[in-house]
């Protein structure tokens, strides 16, 4: 199954436009875990294992993993969402950007390696570094429109030719990166204004948004102007405000609680 | 010793502009090296110990090694040149992007990980992404600013208030990124007259220009439109026409033999 496919079936299934953001710093784990060579794989597959049937994707950020040299780690999660839960895609967080023969290298991570459902991209680079991932027809590419930090608006917000260089980015998606069906972009909750506009000018398009919770996005603002007309078309992404929403030995409990509060609050607006 | 002056040092001490890629591809390593678990490491050794007193920086992709499981081998690959040529700095070529505290994480990655003195770096999501990286003032930036790909039009050339994007990021560059000293830029040597625009916004940066070779830049032009007034300023890269300069298991000394004809030719132009 595609990863589209598996995104419109799970929307459907579970009810939820939650994506779990899976960011574990090993500094912060659980004091139950200290010590363990699994540490972090034992972290993920108890939030995994408490929300798998309250969520619309998992969204592993490579740097956590990267930086404490828990590659295994990382690859042991994804097996372990694809083994026990087929149903739900996972996207690796690696906003990618190189040339192409690079790309080709990246692709073969995400996608070989990894084996993951989707991954993230930057389009700063264009068409070139986009082709080896959009060319793999079943796999999502989820590529970088309007990101939810304070200095986005540096480059993102530039004007050229009466559009914002973040729009250029959402036309470009839809007029020349969705050949194969499977872009997506990603558009930051703490700007609902352009999440707006970019839903008119993709009206079909998965959105995955970052910025609720920690980031101080609004849930409502999201729903109403982020939503598809079918009322999904969105990945909504919490990390922290899901994964340390208790810090003792219950806080794969305290994942579900927060998860389906989450979910709950985004389908009120739906 | 930080980046910057390690760059300064070198330039003089092998005068050499050459920035060697260190992007050893599994499928494409002579056949002597086929089947050793550690070949990828065995072949950038043979690779270094023939060009370290010929060039200005090594700089590993990090796609080659992501690609196939083989980031031991990068660790490996950096550690030998801290201590067997530790004059010679060390680019990570990661193209990292994404919001400040993963950019945290992925900082950790690249400058205790794996110890690089500098890596390479996105800036569609501004200043709050780089600061992290910026922050250590003794390693080095280097930004993404004109790309050597063709498709690197799409975005990059887009004019806002008189400015085309990639200007916009080397004045960004110059007037906020550089609060440390320690950043850089990336210009691909395909677009010479866009290097000369570039040098002129930023008289004395370092550059580092991909896409000669096996991308078709011309060196002479890339010379005469990048270095600076001291006839320095430049890391040009070349990949695969040095580390595939040879293919048996003579590839080392082909690797030399490459390198010392860039260099010559680099320098006639100087």
């Amino acid at each position: 199954m595609t990863f589209m496919q598996k995104l419109d079936r799970i929307w459907q299934k579970n009810n939820s436009l939650v994506c779990v953001g899976l960011d574990p710093d090993l500094h912060k784990l659980p004091a139950c875990l200290t010590g363990k060579p699994d540490a972090i794989f034992q972290f993920n597959k108890g939030i995994i294992d408490a929300t798998h049937d309250l969520v619309c994707c998992y969204k592993p950020q490579a740097a956590y993993y990267a930086a404490f040299s828990a590659d295994d780690q990382l690859k042991m999660t994804i097996d372990y969402i694809r083994a026990t839960y087929p149903e739900v895609p996972v996207i690796l967080d690696v906003k990618r950007g190189d040339i192409g023969s690079t790309a080709e290298m990246y692709a073969r991570e995400a996608f070989e390696r990894y084996n993951a459902d989707a991954l993230t991209v930057n389009p700063y680079m264009g068409t070139d570094n986009l082709k080896p991932f959009l060319d793999h027809a079943d796999r999502g590419v989820i590529i970088l429109c309007r990101t939810s930090n304070p200095s986005s608006c540096e480059l993102q917000e530039l004007v050229s030719n009466g559009k914002t260089i973040y729009e250029h980015v959402a036309v470009l998606a839809r007029d020349k990166w969705n050949y194969n069906r499977n872009a997506a972009l990603v558009i930051g909750a703490t700007f609902p204004e352009e999440l707006s506009k970019i839903r008119a000018i993709c009206p079909d398009m998965p959105f995955l948004v970052p910025g609720v919770g920690a980031q101080g996005g609004d849930v409502r603002k999201v729903v109403e102007c982020g939503s598809t007309k079918a009322g999904t078309g969105l990945m909504i992404n919490s990390s922290r405000g899901i994964i340390y929403a208790d810090k003792t030995e219950k806080f794969a409990e305290g994942a579900r609680k927060a998860t389906l509060e989450l979910r709950d609050l985004i389908n009120q607006f739906r």
